[in-house]
């Protein structure tokens, strides 16, 4: 159970409000998933937070899609459930197919093991990263 | 300093000296990056990861450059210090541009961000993942 | 569900019921948190632990709350559900408001995201700190 | 060495350089610590991350020096060498004695035995936190 | 709940279904992880790791059980709820005794302590190992 | 370099020195490690580490050698560059074979990897675990 209640509609003070209604309006949908409901207890950081994602989630040099994967592979290394199924589904929604999810997660599965190596062995940075 | 011997070509016993001869092949290069001369003191392991590696990071529904920023982004995930310089620099040498590594970089910084507040929080993941 | 029981005062032996009591005098309280009802099954080991967290988390050069953020900073940092949950009720029990809650949480969020750009762009210490 | 170049003064675009100005003025010092050289290659994500990092440590509900603290926590879980050195350093200058120091890294170091104990037995969070 | 579904017998294809008879095959019982079953989505990476884990587990320089206590080291450092569980049976099933799941907890609780402290003061490696 | 400076024999005060006598006195060696001479800053807690430390790392129902293959393993899923290379020399110094640390190194390499993909695809425990 979340350690602060989700913020309902009703509940939601004005700034709080204008996240929500900029999230329906951004994505299309009338869905407010929890993080934001959860947020919401602190509008000026559920503000923030938003403002960032928007302009960072945005296609630019990297296309959404590319930009929905990395954030699943971040999720999957610092272990946050809730973000791994969020992202996972925007990715889907974004045009992930099944092929590329097995793709994403034997990349991610191979860099776990290699970082690993690295670390355990105490590889240092190549000569030519060093001067 | 790395905890057991680079070894060098000549050092090197006929199945690591093979995985060195597939990856100079491969990658169309001379160089053999430390991580192989290092693992190279378990050939059979060397092998394996290398086999692992030249499979999964081969073009397929994830285009090459698209699978080094999901390595980048797990390796910086995991603080892999040996594994970030390698991979974006290989990143850079399928084409990464500048603008392409500070999107990557933002991604990465929102989602550290998105995870921690999503963890500190303890947010449940919605009702729809969970039936 | 935990991987060994949870040790009921009845079962405790003597070295985990004297943990339980001290437990019980010390926070004034008769609840006995799982956390010590787990780590019972090694009595040695809680006495151990327990020990050290009397000492650790008594006011002293740092008041008790503060030292509470702290450890719900590392907890959140760690993704320890079980002491998220713990030692934010500890630190609203000695005094933190849900305005205090909200800065903590926003300092470890931006903490996550400074600490990814530290690291993906391998930001070295500052001169000053290297010699 | 970083994988950007540290952008200097004479280098910094006016985005970048209203930066630097920003820091020089809040902080009442000449330094810029390599950290915003750095990020100053992006200069809307380092004008993002001041903008946010001024907010986010500025004494409130929380004061100055236990918002460094809380940071220097996060820093620690997160084993980001740069951000150690800098925030231990902030504290310092923002009155962190010597015995607040050790007091600080005696929880940080509970806190991380309490976590892995609390995660390797798999404790449920208690049954008040689940209903 | 899995991101993706478990795969019955009935429903996966050779390649998966031969990881599955040679699961039994090797464990000497019927029982197949779930871990198999979602894996078994991508039946080459499922192949892929079951290979690779049945070579890195079999006895050699090191026995089984000290093998499956390293595994459960990693895992509750990693934090991975689904892994801690299923190795630490497979740690029983190879002999561990109450006993020894004591001292693995606090050896992997003592070390967690010392890693922090060792990176909170930033601790270099002693001169003996950077020359 | 250490955040606070590593503390002589002459600059020791009497509850630091005694620790430091107690580590030559038990490893029967006149060396003492720079992670003490650096908690030696602060004495109540080295000498509640060492302590423990000694507790711990003492042979019981694991041996010596087993004990630090595990502390080895979580020291690098933790990252910690300092206790890799202690850790890895006292695993030798009880007998560690060149051929046995090849195999810890597969171990945390594997684990590394199946704890990703189950973390990726949210695998939960399997029933069993659950009742």
């Amino acid at each position: 159970m979340a350690i602060v209640p989700k913020i309902s509609d009703q509940e939601a003070n004005p700034e709080a409000r204008a996240v929500f209604d900029d999230i329906r309006a951004t994505r299309k949908s009338d869905q407010i998933n929890d993080f934001w409901r959860v947020l919401a207890n602190d509008p000026p950081q559920a503000a923030a937070v938003w403002a960032q994602a928007k302009v960072v989630m945005a296609p630019g040099a990297l296309d959404a899609l590319t930009k929905e994967l990395i954030y699943v592979a971040v999720s999957v290394a610092n272990n946050c459930e809730y973000c791994i199924h969020t992202h996972t589904e925007s990715a889907r929604a974004k045009g992930m197919t099944a092929e590329q999810h097995k793709e994403l997660m034997r990349v991610i599965a191979l860099a776990a093991t290699t970082n690993r190596i690295a670390i355990g062995y105490q590889i240092e940075p190549d000569e030519r990263f060093r001067s």
